[in-house]
């Protein structure tokens, strides 16, 4: 097998920066050698990458991605090839999609599909969760298989979109038990479903039909409701652990926090469009404009410490995780379904090529450290979701790994940095104060000099293991 | 018109303790005097009560008791003449009951048919709150015909026993929102129906049908989740007061606390059964008898600090409120429902006899000064909900008035003090250092020398108004 | 004795207001009676007042007073004459000054001194707390003494101003657990004096000499640490009930509102000046105008939401008591002596006057109700301090009331309503949308048609017994 | 230089475990390998330790040690050469003592005589923190110093032991204004020194010597009050990081936890005594036994869940770091110096050899994972106190390595492994479910097959840099 060495860099781990040289043996990583310790040992690679005066880092996870997903009478923009294209072009290596079981479907059946949706498509490796949205006997009996057979360890739920992925708290609470039965671990969806309808169905009455109003028919205490309530039916169902995904809003963060106070597994992930979009700035924006950056959960006020509160949440461990939930939909077609009625706008926005870049921009703003960088956006989410040879340059790990220039400059916009299959870009105007370098997947390189040299088919899936923090 | 002088005893308000004599005219307080001063105007009334060494109180006003309640396929034994008959022997001159609309009845037709059970059957004062089991537009405008027109300004909801009272968040919302116009107060009965039931499931296929896995159906987690949302649907719909029915867990309060350090209009109640009653010592009495004690809210653990924080909430006024929620069933033919399954025996426990003299000895405890008792037991119930002329002893209000004996005893049994229509006591063998020594309603003595004296249609609809503390 | 009738006005209390009249006998009130009964009964009073369309409250108890106290160099403007007066002037008919021990004195001595001060000087009644600021065993057996002998149950101590009345936590606790012994309440001053003077001098040091750096030097922190420092000695010292003067701070308020979730017989105070002045708007005025304002605790700025915490505080009796810390300076000669070193400006603003006037605006700007305004500024500070005999309208109660007229106004400013021993106002400006009609204090009349009517000398000293909310 | 092979074994690190074999070159770690690479590339190390079916993890950082502290008329019993010995028989590393200024000394010069105690003496490497207990503005101007020379970056301060280490308010913020500016870490000894010393004085008054009185003389409260103090003023001298040491009760991690939450930079650390030990199972014991636990802060008692909630702080990080406050005295001659008198004990326990063996248990039972054992125990202290290369497996860091072994047992006693200069164990009679195998000190083996083989005078100072969770 043809070997690598990356050298001359700074390995940046989530726990601390060290000048080293990564030695790739094949798809792994062979050794982790202090500098001028592969010359010394006369270790002569096939290739040589000089990372001087770069970082390199693990390969970014991106756990929360939906390629190709059905949702308001359309199709997320990205489907498998194009979506992990972007991906590899953004310095992330892994991405964990959704299978999808809703009302009537077999979940199996559901993950079977998708597995027939993804090989052989993607340009990164790949893995998956699985939504359950019908509980019933059959349905749980197929989570335990999942968990011991399936690679598939952690199961989506829904509290919002009734009559679409919504369960209510029976079910959820019969899909937690089981979850806690098997190691498996819960995400939730956290806002209150069943309370937004009737908002909506009142805005929509009212005549208020903007984007701007599916943030104000999204309140945050329906999203810190949710949150409380998740949490709550988490530990009735045996202390599950539970995982709160995308989450916006500063009360929902205070019930993580006093959950994680209790001592309880609560974790949560945020999104770099919580970060850095708001209302006012972006949702707002005149005319129809503003149904680029309809998601769920909503986009908050930046009048309301939101942004401030979700960085200091990641600071300080109380959000574990930046994913994207890279949803994308492109306004021609897809976003203009909801022309006059927000309510039939798709949900969702873009990111999966810009979380690396967005958050190492969090970095040079001071709101955290590159160590961090690398935990919340590649160590954390590969041991949260057992992605045992992910997020980590380790020997034995696979050799994914990213060269990132912090000497270099990122223009994010649909003319200049873009690579989603959008019309648009959520991130528009957007500059980074650093660049995706170099980026390899299982050894090969995938992105350099700007340009890709990757290929579809060359992202595997990968099956999961139980999440390493409690196990 | 007739009038009384109660002399020489100790009037105790919620704001102090005097030494002062009340004088009665006709229904009415006429004037609180000074001792001595009666005399010295030369005020000569028809009936003079020698309260020395007594307390003077305002009547009891029980915010939350069920008479011929329908529930579980039986009827709740006490009927308005009974109940109200046991209220006045306990020194209880206000009784609110309800009236229930379910799914497909019309609210305003629901009122109509309580007023003509209650109608010449009470002995003392009664008001109405009206339940709202199914809210849709006929009934949205019912609540607010029912504010303006008819003196029913509270409406309870029930978050629990879907398919009989439960109403899902989206119902609840509407109905906030249509109080928070009118100023009406919403009444919630906070436990996540949804989740007990696929626990009562649960522990019933699993064989475990005793009493007291009424209570580990019911973890405390689920009463302090659906607090915690009630509060957050609260603020949604506009900041409406909120009143939490029959608080026993020391999480609920912390979700009550939480929201009033937030400056929300949230209050509670607590009853007293959950100050003094738990599993161990009464739900989980061996065979069926722990079925007396079969409630919702459930009794719980006395390991686990619910006790004291109750008392603590109360002392604090974190709870507001002290109310019976009696809804008393005999074990033969009623709790026998349920042999064999505790799901079927009916939900309630008879207490409106008992309260002023449990909560009594609270003070007598050290748990709070008596000036709390008249607060908790009188003054706030009627001040929240809208009962002018009650729970106060103030020129002009009713002449409602309990003199109660500090150095007497009171033996509560099913062969001691006991005039509620069970066939067992739900504090069996409890003894009060304190004593009920003569109740007026609207200036009529009803109970004097441990007797019954009052009658039957003395007790008159009371219209209220809007909650006091907040206009 | 003469006896007066006010009546056709509306009683306003701390659980309700209802239609009443008050029938006064000598310095008692004999009897609050329903309309029209005084007249059925024949009672004619030697004196009428007519207080229809107007309020009749108690009269009001200012809890936190300094007449003449020496203090930086000068002594307090306001003497028990002046003061008194202008207390009566703004229906305050109780007040609560001090007696100050400091390193060296005699505590029995000191309040023998200053009963002298104040004999035959006040206008209306008064009584005194104990400032303790040298604690031996003298000292302490004094305390004791002042609780059984004197008629003083509460001692206050200070955390700030070292070499002054600083008290160091040892001395704090050895008193606290005196007081705990005795049953009085103990009051703190909670501010860090230890630090604020470094950063005094450093900002001195700095050449920062303005007014407003009393404010940045005594950061709320430093008002919150003392605050729960405070909280914590009380329950070393076996759980002494505690109560924090003049709160100016969001989070030194959250501290005592965790004190209070926890059970603990935690009170607080807040005062005008903290619910309506602010920095920017008052201590920063440019030059040396801002002096007016230099008092400890100190403004607060008005972007950090003080002021709608307090409010809120107020209204969810996290905070019991509006006083006003009265203790004013004039500009000339006296705030004066801080130009060029505001360290050296005499801390204290005057506000006797005002506090019924402005804490009633509250009321009218709907941050509380009547009811509330009463407990707040009459009720809750008479029983916090054992006035048994202020603070109510009810027989028995000394004849202290307040005639208030909700269709009045009122201008304060130096040149309108102002009374009180200062070349300024500190509310200069403000209007007040009620006015105080009549005063009496104990049966006489003090105060009626914007005349003075009463006496110096009238007022007499009040012995306490002790906190009525415990005891 | 002589190179080593750790192998087979497997590599624990905060964030994952793996197999994989330890390169050693020299004193250095010059490469992590995947299994079998060093044999492909034909790498041959001089030595090689197999490691087969054990856990490799870097040597144990000790961060809080006392070696010869003069302390209570006495000076602890382990001097470097000892205390540093009995650490590598427990697998620590490196050792983190302190040069402590007191009244009247000169910074530098205390830091340059403890230097000349240690040099030479040690079997690991160690580095200093500064005590400061003079505040002035030659020791202001020395912490500069210090931290931009010294490799000395941290400062401990201590709020108890009024007379000996205390500083005031005053003085601590002045210190912690200097290290904001400096980059330093303030470590804070939380205890309310001038309040225990009132309790102390009271209990020996009244006749309670006995050792538990130690204790009870030092309530949580007074532990939970300081450490609210020091965070308050942390921010006020510009939000310096600070640390709490050895943290022992419930309430002060619920201040800590707060502070957190708040995004404030605030960590602290633990002690396995506190985790373990108890007043009533060892510091109750009868007689004068209690003696040999009289530590500060002190042991809690087993009945208010301490233990249970500082597990839970360890396990999500509200405790970052877990040291021993290793500060052994013997019973014969020292501790017996408080016969009569708890408040002569010197205070202090032994356990720099214990601690990697008691946090394990903790895995064993539960409580954490093996990767928050290292995290705890090895790398977080040294990324907190700037140890850059210490506390981490990884090329270019210090090759000191734990060599653990799961399947061992390890028996703590003064018969069994005891090797502190102590004449009892601290944890007599305690067994580990594994077992210190194999410890290199800087790529020296300094105890295999358990002998010691190390030799005094190895151990190097080590300068540290900053805290690297903030830079």
């Amino acid at each position: 097998m043809s070997t690598t060495l990356i050298q001359g860099g700074t390995v940046i781990s989530a726990i601390g920066r060290r000048e080293a040289d990564v030695l790739i043996d094949g798809e792994s990583i062979a050794a982790i050698l202090a500098p001028g310790h592969a010359g010394a040992y006369g270790i002569v690679a096939d290739r040589v990458i000089d990372a001087t005066g770069k970082y390199v880092v693990p390969g970014g996870v991106d756990a929360h991605v939906h390629m190709s997903l059905p949702f308001g009478g359309t199709v997320s923009a990205d489907d498998f090839d194009t979506g992990s294209r972007a991906a590899a072009w953004g310095g992330v290596t892994t991405i964990v999609d959704f299978a999808s079981q809703t009302v009537g479907l077999d979940v199996r059946e559901t993950l079977a599909a998708r597995h027939v949706e993804a090989e052989g498509e993607c340009h990164v490796d790949y893995a998956f969760h699985q939504i359950i949205g019908d509980v019933n006997e059959t349905s749980l009996e197929a989570m335990t298989h999942l968990v011991e057979h399936e690679g598939v360890t952690s199961f989506k739920m829904f509290m919002a979109y009734p009559g679409v992925f919504y369960s209510d708290d029976g079910q959820i609470l019969r899909a937690m038990q089981n979850a806690s039965e098997s190691g498996a671990l819960m995400m939730m969806h956290a806002e209150n479903g069943i309370a937004i309808d009737v908002l909506v169905a009142q805005s929509l009455a009212n005549g208020d039909t903007d984007p701007k109003y599916h943030s104000y028919t999204r309140p945050e205490e329906l999203e810190s409701e949710a949150t409380h309530r998740a949490i709550k039916l988490a530990r009735v169902a045996g202390n599950v652990p539970l995982y709160i995904v995308h989450m916006s809003a500063s009360e929902a963060l205070e019930e993580v926090s006093r959950a994680q106070h209790m001592g309880l597994n609560v974790f949560a992930e945020t999104c770099p469009q919580y970060l850095y979009l708001s209302i006012e700035d972006h949702l707002a924006q005149p005319g129809f404009e503003g149904a680029k950056w309809v998601c769920s959960t909503p986009l908050r006020s930046k009048h309301e410490h939101h942004h401030k509160d979700l960085w200091k949440g990641l600071r300080m461990n109380e959000l574990a995780v930046v994913s994207t939930d890279h949803c994308p939909f492109c306004m021609k077609d897809q976003k203009e379904l909801g022309l006059g009625d927000f309510s039939k706008i798709p949900n969702g926005m873009g990111g999966v090529e810009h979380r690396m870049e967005l958050i190492y921009q969090g970095v040079v703003m001071g709101e955290m450290t590159l160590e961090r960088w690398v935990e919340t956006c590649c160590t954390t989410p590969a041991r949260m979701f057992g992605l045992e040879k992910k997020g980590v340059l380790e020997p034995g790990a696979d050799a994914d790994v990213l060269v990132w220039d912090p000497n270099g400059t990122t223009k994010i916009g649909i003319d200049d940095k873009h690579h989603m299959a959008m019309d648009h870009s959520s991130y528009e105007g957007f500059q980074v104060d650093g660049k995706v370098d170099t980026v390899l997947s299982r050894g090969r390189v995938i992105v350099e000099n700007d340009t890709y040299v990757g290929a579809k088919g060359h992202g595997k899936f990968v099956k999961r293991g139980l999440n390493q923090y409690l196990h």
